[in-house]
């Protein structure tokens, strides 16, 4: 389930934790009564501090997406997966609106934003990676400025 | 060429100006030479504390997009405008494969991913704008869920 985290990203380390928690609960890669690493365990695979692991599984535990058993790990509730669904549908949602927003009001064209989407969609690139050097090339294009 | 702030977005008041003067340059709405409202018109007009403006200004000023002249007024750069729409268009596309590669990692169909584009740029809803109703409906959408 556990990408590599981007620390150069805008997306804070424990908050991608979090994201690709629920991402994977939503898509259905992770189901209740799952057990994630131990915060050691992750935090050793992810090269990342314990601290930021703990920030995040507290976090998700608040939402009430996870549990953790003291000596036994954490663990995915059950029949969280609707609710997850929509928490990462409607944040998905409004992030797209304001990003096709922003390009709208910069002039770009719609076609230009569905071959970008495309490109992404395609590319198995995971969501915190810089995007790959093909689809980067696309910021370069001079593209029509609309009155 | 401003539009009201959100100020319940998740961009920050005075990034949400800087951007849509930036995205202003970038679609060719503004050119250089074109003359901004001083602090205080537009701090009046947008309901803001003056120094949020101040800061927009002067972040625009220090990448080189505006220059202020005492009494006079803030002004666009000429020429700026090839630079302004790479900067534009480079975050724009960072922000969409991220957003992306988010809804894929959720398991959203790259259907419906158009669909949402597709309405977001139809709506004239302006970047820190809440998505209108109809848009936000899709978030209820169960979905199927991708193993």
């Amino acid at each position: 389930v556990f990408e590599k985290i981007n620390v150069r990203s805008s997306v804070a380390a424990y908050i991608q934790i979090e994201n690709q928690v629920q991402f994977a609960v939503a898509s259905g890669q992770l189901a209740g009564e799952d057990r994630l690493p131990s915060l050691h365990e992750l935090s050793q695979k992810m090269n990342l501090n314990i601290n930021t692991v703990a920030k995040a599984y507290r976090d998700l535990e608040i939402t009430g997406i996870l549990n953790s058993r003291r000596g036994m790990g954490a663990f995915i509730n059950k029949g969280v997966e609707p609710k997850c669904r929509e928490i990462c549908r409607r944040r998905i949602l409004e992030r797209l609106k304001e990003v096709v927003s922003e390009a709208r009001a910069a002039g770009m064209p719609a076609q230009e934003i569905k071959e970008i989407c495309a490109s992404s969609y395609a590319s198995s690139a995971s969501p915190y990676e810089e995007p790959p050097s093909a689809l980067l090339a696309m910021a370069k294009k001079t593209g029509t400025a609309k009155k």
